[in-house]
């Protein structure tokens, strides 16, 4: 099991393991009119760190050709407002596995928790929408990574 | 209690009542590289339609200065893919109140269920993070329009 | 050369003429900390009612498949600011066209102007990144609409 | 005059004097469905460079009360398509002063130049809407660091 950067854990006040970390600013555009970062911002966040995992457990680039993740839900719980500027990090682990879907969870932090969410994935060819087996080499990466069973019992 | 129009239930397949309904069309932008509708999207439909819903039930034009909905937390189901220039229709209604805070239930329509999803607001004087109870008209207006309790036991 | 509807060139203060016009109001994360739309978003409708004109003139639905127009340049004058809620108008026409290309000019109004721009835009399959002609019927359409001729000298 | 890494001049093929630089990634919602990061996307990264310009020439963090930049216009031009995942460099730098106003200029890179554009911008208090000088430490900073006339002639 690999983590996270101790030196980033120490500065966003992170808790929990987690195995990737990306660090983004909350740009002005990403503002509403109450000042607050608006909340699709968390998870477009989310979203960028998905798709990072997913070339560091071995995916190929995401294409239309090629098995991509596609979204079955989302969910996500806000802790604390944000506002233009502020730096955070962005943590990401997979949570469970099934034979061609993942639970994927994720967490914003800066000075301690901001939000947490999570999505439910399933890998797709998506020019033709059949559904894939998630590949054993990035099965066992993302085993290896996160500490979790290769296969949920029953998946 | 009110529900939407019945030529709009027909049209888009929509199961269960709501009583607020917007149509919307899937924009370019809104595709990804994968020709569908990135997943974001339907979440802003979302946010569209909880701020009419708002208006309708008497909330003052968002500001800073006046009482407007903070999400504490946001989910959503995926049911189907949509592409680009797909024309749906968003439905909403409020599940539930407490003091300050209530859930609101989406849907997103064509040709039946495209997906659902739900998010947990609080009011909220912005410029000042002081939660603000459900205004009595609001309250009633709410109750009336979705046919569900002014406040829940407890609230 | 037809026109758009009188009453919404009254009701938004529409100068000049122009052949098509879609109605968009600026949503919650339309807006930045400045309690203003972004200036993004001004580009946002531009793209809408590029894409809605595409369609009107028989262009088939845009897909990596067929020819789409892909803009070469973009450009927009902010005349004055808009806030959250804001129903605006947005109005296009064709400028000029070349074989392969055209120029489109946009026009936001509301209660007079409230910005204009301008897009240059190739059409090309974009599976292959080949140009293609403007079609014969895509081109008179546009000639017949516009008023303007059906190909520049020289283009 | 400052100028930016010597080593992301080699490394993105920039080309001409530019006095910051900011990486950026083209993201999965930045895609659309030719597969090509949309055109609004080059625009943002203007905005995030633009607002981080900003701070380096000492503005205050963008809120509401203190001057910020209100874009008047702006303009870009497409040299060459990007798709998901390509990191490129954006680059900034101020072409001209007024007294309360400036023109901005941005290219982006990739092995060679993806595309360049311009922003008009004027410093505005925007709770008030109060056009405001450039502060003489902010201009200065910026004539130095571009080296530009602290004041257009007539400016």
């Amino acid at each position: 099991m690999s983590g996270i950067d101790p030196a980033l854990v120490a500065e966003y006040g992170v808790e929990e393991r987690w195995s990737l970390a990306l660090t983004r600013r909350a740009e002005w555009r990403d503002t509403d009119g109450f000042g607050h970062v608006n909340h699709l911002t968390y998870l477009e966040w989310c979203e960028d760190i998905r798709n990072r995992y997913m070339e560091v457990v071995g995916l190929p680039r995401l294409s239309a050709e090629t098995p991509g993740p596609v979204l079955k839900s989302v969910s996500f719980d806000y802790a604390r407002a944000l506002g233009f500027g502020d730096e955070v990090l962005v943590t990401a682990r997979v949570a469970a596995m099934r034979r061609t879907s993942f639970t994927m969870d994720y967490a914003v932090w800066q000075a301690g928790l901001v939000g947490r969410g999570s999505a439910l994935c399933v890998l797709m060819i998506n020019r033709t929408g059949e559904r894939v087996p998630i590949p054993e080499a990035m099965r066992a990466a993302i085993a290896a990574r996160d500490g979790i069973a290769p296969m949920e019992p029953g998946g």
